[in-house]
């Protein structure tokens, strides 16, 4: 058998119902736009535990996403989507590319979130693009943005107040969407969320508890996420 | 005597009255940042003839600019203003950087005008930026933007006539705006609109008639340039 799709850190193969898929986390890590690339042991069962806990989350508080159920330690049951070539970034705190775009320097909180639409394309970098970019380009309606920019506040929301009480600050993250296969006026929160696609910084300590070990050779990769995994479980396994 | 400023086109000295700047055109030009760089003669005197044109222009029809008067042959009198760090690009047609960053050819017509913001900054090479960074960075208010979107699209629809009837097709072009020293409260269009900010193209042949000519070393650079200020003297000095 042959996944459907294989990319830098899951592989997704089709199930017995074509509106559903099986994600499969690796345990590959790319950073610097595939440049920098290794692999961690454990690193596709703590990002599927992680996430699997946040989408379960999220659906209970309300915010429609793709998850079905998770299938066992690498692998979910995900409703098929038709992802949108739009990718969705939250910014509470200055880091990372903002801040090499910008000048500013890291760590500056923002009066209100940022949000950035980033056009989903590895070929050209995942390039910063703007509303009428994304309207000229047909990657979505102006309507689909509304309701993006709404789902991603309301995410950030949702899981600043998450990860503050585990002790992480939310600094940035970046989401994907996609229409449903069964309905495709309805448009889902899909992927995952976890330390791959976020910034979390202890609240204590400052110390960065996600892929910016990997990609600042910080050491202690896997064993962050673990403690997220790990203060995580304490708060929702409850 | 010594300019209050020295950019990489023009110069910037003061005035007599402290509310108005000279504005002195060089026959200097630079590409790609700063990276390439020439001087052609007469690159001055065009780029003031043209840029003086189109701001008499655009105060005949109703768009208050800095402009006060030709001085001579490479200088005019404007009136001083705080400029923005916002530059606003407004686009009728796919070229130059939107092409490299999104990977569209170059040539397509868009629907609708694209407004983007850049941070203009030379050392971070004046990058694409959205409203929430604008807001973040303190570089204007939301209100501010607003009037900067509907200025902008109201001069592209003057320009865009005015082009077209000597011939040309405005593909796009980069404005600065500013506050007046003599009243903060007031934005006011600055800087210049010449072929150096300007991509115009040949409506019969298709032929660039603007700084692309030195970008991508195509020659007759300043016979493009005579070419595009004979054809706005003969529909505008009548
Ligand atoms: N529910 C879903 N249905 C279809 N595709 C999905 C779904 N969730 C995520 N995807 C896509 O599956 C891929 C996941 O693999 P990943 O390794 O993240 O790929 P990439 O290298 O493209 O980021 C992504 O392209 C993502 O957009
Ligand atoms: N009316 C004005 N008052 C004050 N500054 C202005 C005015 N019009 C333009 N400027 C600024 O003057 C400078 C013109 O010189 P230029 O060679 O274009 O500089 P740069 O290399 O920064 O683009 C620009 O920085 C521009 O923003
Ligand atoms: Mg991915
Ligand atoms: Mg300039």
């Amino acid at each position: 058998m042959q996944p459907i799709y294989e990319g830098k850190a899951k592989r997704l193969w089709e199930t017995e119902d074509p509106t559903t898929l099986r994600m499969e986390f690796k345990n590959d890590a790319t950073a610097f736009n595939g440049e920098k690339k290794a692999s961690f042991e454990n690193k596709g069962r703590l990002n599927n535990a992680i996430s699997t806990l946040i989408y379960q989350y999220l659906e209970k508080v309300g915010v429609p996403t793709h998850f079905v159920r998770q299938i066992d330690e690498t692998n979910v049951e995900v409703k098929r989507v038709e992802i949108l070539m739009v990718e969705v970034i939250v910014r509470n705190i200055s880091a990372g590319s903002f801040c090499k775009r910008t000048g500013m320097e890291e760590g500056k909180a923002f009066e209100t979130p940022i949000i950035e639409f980033s056009y989903k394309s590895d070929e050209l970098g995942d390039p910063l693009i703007n509303d009428d970019y994304i309207r000229e380009m047909k990657l979505a309606s102006v309507s689909d943005l509304e309701f993006l920019r709404e789902s991603a506040l309301k995410v950030n929301g949702i899981l600043s107040e998450l990860f503050s009480e585990v002790g992480l600050k939310l600094v940035d993250f970046k989401l994907e969407f996609g229409r449903l296969a069964s309905d495709p006026s309805r448009i889902v929160l899909a992927d995952e969320i976890s330390p791959d696609g976020c910034r979390l910084w202890d609240l204590k300590t400052g110390e960065k508890m996600d892929k910016d070990r990997f990609r600042r050779d910080l050491g202690n990769v896997m064993e962050a996420y673990e403690e997220v995994l790990g203060r995580l479980k304490a708060r929702l396994s409850a």
